[in-house]
């Protein structure tokens, strides 16, 4: 079901500076930032192998991001992981009892299918699932 | 730099039973649980992609994963990034100023050799470089 590591969602405070941590030191090509105005973030992209690493600056204290940071201070935020027919998956997920914060897919970055599990349902870890677009 | 996602460790209270919620609902195959004394943790894996996730069950409140459960709960313990020439790495973000929690790499899991950034040199992120035994 899980197909590889699409990206992790690391919550930064500062994107600037965490692209050059990142880039100076650890040798990332960070993509050009977007804001995603659904989810309340500006992000900044760099590959790793075949997953991405998305530096995640909130653009207000409310967004998820924001409250994350307000709460747990900087580090992951979130695990996104790579699935094919994602409406299936959550359909599965769904019978199987499984918390979700999403029971249909949105639409995310890129033109992905996204949605989130509940961390109660995955062992305290923000579980993302995300089917690119075909073709 | 980062050549790809080695691993993620995931903190969990009860090994047998976050092994059962990613089998059964996530479709992970769970390789034979193994104790790696030194870092004071039972450990069981599952491969994603070119990557794994390891599920990390304390053998004790004062290991760093039992102490990270106390003051956190479960949730993502740390990001691994598999690098070639760990030495040379590890030297080079010495000189960096990047705050290494190992200086020298130390014998991990299966021969690889591994040394941890200290979170606050990562954004917050416990941020491990792995370099797998050479043949």
């Amino acid at each position: 079901m899980l197909q590889k590591i699409h990206h992790l969602g690391y919550a930064v405070e500062d994107l600037d500076a965490a692209s050059r941590v990142y880039r100076e030191h650890f040798g990332a090509r960070i993509e050009v930032p977007e804001t995603v105005a659904d989810q309340g973030v500006k992000a900044a992209m760099f590959r790793v192998g075949e997953s991405r690493i998305e530096l995640l600056e909130p653009t207000g204290p409310e967004s998820p991001v924001g409250r994350f940071l307000a709460k747990r201070g900087e580090g992951l935020h979130h695990v996104a992981f790579q699935v094919e027919d994602i409406e299936a998956r959550l359909g599965e997920l769904g019978r199987d009892g499984v918390e979700l914060l999403d029971e249909k897919p949105r639409v995310g970055a890129g033109g992905t299918r996204m949605a989130f599990v509940h961390p109660r349902s995955a062992h305290g870890v923000l579980t993302e699932l995300v089917e690119p677009p075909r073709d």
